[in-house]
């Protein structure tokens, strides 16, 4: 089949090499606004084809929307207002207000509202990687709202791509991500803005940091224009956590301000209990 | 050389095994007051023979003491008072505790204060690891209170471990590690918490964990009496670098609350600078 992917970046560039490593698309057209990011999709051979939005749609198969969330919720009504009998699907990382921009669209049913679990720090086509997503898990959303053909297409996409599949509505999901992916982020970007206060001052801490620290950290280096757009259209549920958060810190807080080492010990005992989940 | 090592657990059990697989020990002693961890060193081949530590000092060049830090100012000075001519180091995470612990002490000369920069988020003699400290820093702290002798056999210790070495003054260090370690302890093992006071009403959020998550929570395995410890021995310095990381995310919530998304991604597009540092 014949696949569009608008947005060449990290998600729809290693999601356009994927689509070819495993035969799934004979062809893989790129929609982006960025002119740089559709010359380096074509030099690093992300796809086989540039093209305007509505020239692709009419010779697709399959439209992948891949453009930050914000975007999407703009993106996806126009898209639809063109369909015909193509298959489109989104791969944002919050669903509630996509699938309320949509939810009274004629062409509602073409979509299906779906969300890969993969990511890296990094972003643009040259982010792009082979052999991503495998043994990963996609999250299908509002399953009953689309064409029963379409979510067939979806599922057979992501489970040839090595994934499990996962399904949940728009609701659920948004509150699972923000305390599995989106919090992280934000701790991440937040511990780095810590460390850079302070590298004003002190410089030779860098040459100090350890694995500990890239790890903790790692995630401050993803696209602030990708993730400003995630936070908004999740901000309910991210505030939650947050400040679920931040009541955590202060207990560690409290603790070390009242030297009251046991509880001290007893949070992180309790921390632990993470090891039933990550190996 | 035969070198004791005191507490035979991820650290303790891994310089052992580096000491011998670099042909530094012709003989590594392990001392613990856990007899199962004894017992495992034996078994996992970390050590050639247990002793009691003060047999064990009197047959030894060289005493590593890798306990936790807070154990460390008792032990240290006990060690310090049946040293002849060996060289004692510890590897402890905070240093300017343990070096006021033993300023006075008669054979202060004879112990070097050292840092290396390595570790995992295990803990006990099973996390020992072969290969372990390549590339890593060791920190020297106050150098010129250590015979120079005693410093050169720390320095070509490390060195042959394959480790760089940065001096520095124990206050600065504790400074430091507060800021590239401990808090990143303490993120993660909040971020465990947050997320585990939801999986009370949510399981599925852990199917759904990827990447980003296992990265800013795996240090939340990592042992609670080793890191009590720490924190308890660099309070001040932990408690200012807490505040300013709760203060960096109150900037967060601010935005989000606010919906202020042009600050939001300016404190995203600040993180980012973070690249300069971490590849």
């Amino acid at each position: 089949m014949t696949v569009t992917i608008v947005g060449i970046g990290l998600i729809g560039g290693s999601l356009a090499l994927s689509l070819k490593d495993k035969s799934i698309a004979t062809k893989v057209i790129g929609v982006d606004d960025n002119t740089l990011h559709k010359e380096k999709a074509l030099l690093l051979g992300l796809v086989d084809e540039v093209m305007e939005l509505n020239d692709s749609i009419k010779v697709s198969d399959l439209i992948v929307l891949a453009v930050p969330v914000n975007a999407l919720t703009k993106l996806l009504p126009q898209v639809l207002d063109q369909v015909t009998n193509q298959v489109v699907i989104d791969v944002g990382s919050t669903k509630e207000g996509i699938l309320e921009a949509v939810k009274d669209h004629p062409a509602r049913k073409r979509f299906v509202a779906t969300h890969p679990m993969w990511g890296t720090e990094y972003s643009g086509p040259d982010a792009a990687v082979h052999g991503a997503f495998v043994n990963k898990a996609t999250v299908i959303c509002n399953k009953e709202e689309s064409d029963v053909a379409a979510v067939q297409m979806a599922e057979e996409m992501y489970r040839e791509l090595g994934m499990h599949l996962m399904y949940m509505n728009g609701h659920d999901h948004d509150v699972h991500v923000a305390y599995i992916s989106h919090i992280s982020h934000i701790t991440s970007f937040a511990l780095a803005n810590t460390v850079l206060e302070k590298e004003r001052e002190e410089n030779t801490i860098f040459e100090l940091a350890s694995g500990g620290f890239e790890s903790t950290v790692r995630l401050a280096k993803s696209n602030p224009v990708t993730w400003a757009s995630v936070f908004m259209q999740n901000r309910e549920n991210v505030l939650d956590v947050l400040n679920e958060h931040i009541s955590q810190l202060r207990k560690f807080k409290a603790c070390l301000e009242k030297e009251n080492y046991e509880y001290l010990e007893e949070l992180m005992v309790n921390a632990n209990k993470i090891k039933r989940i990550l190996k």
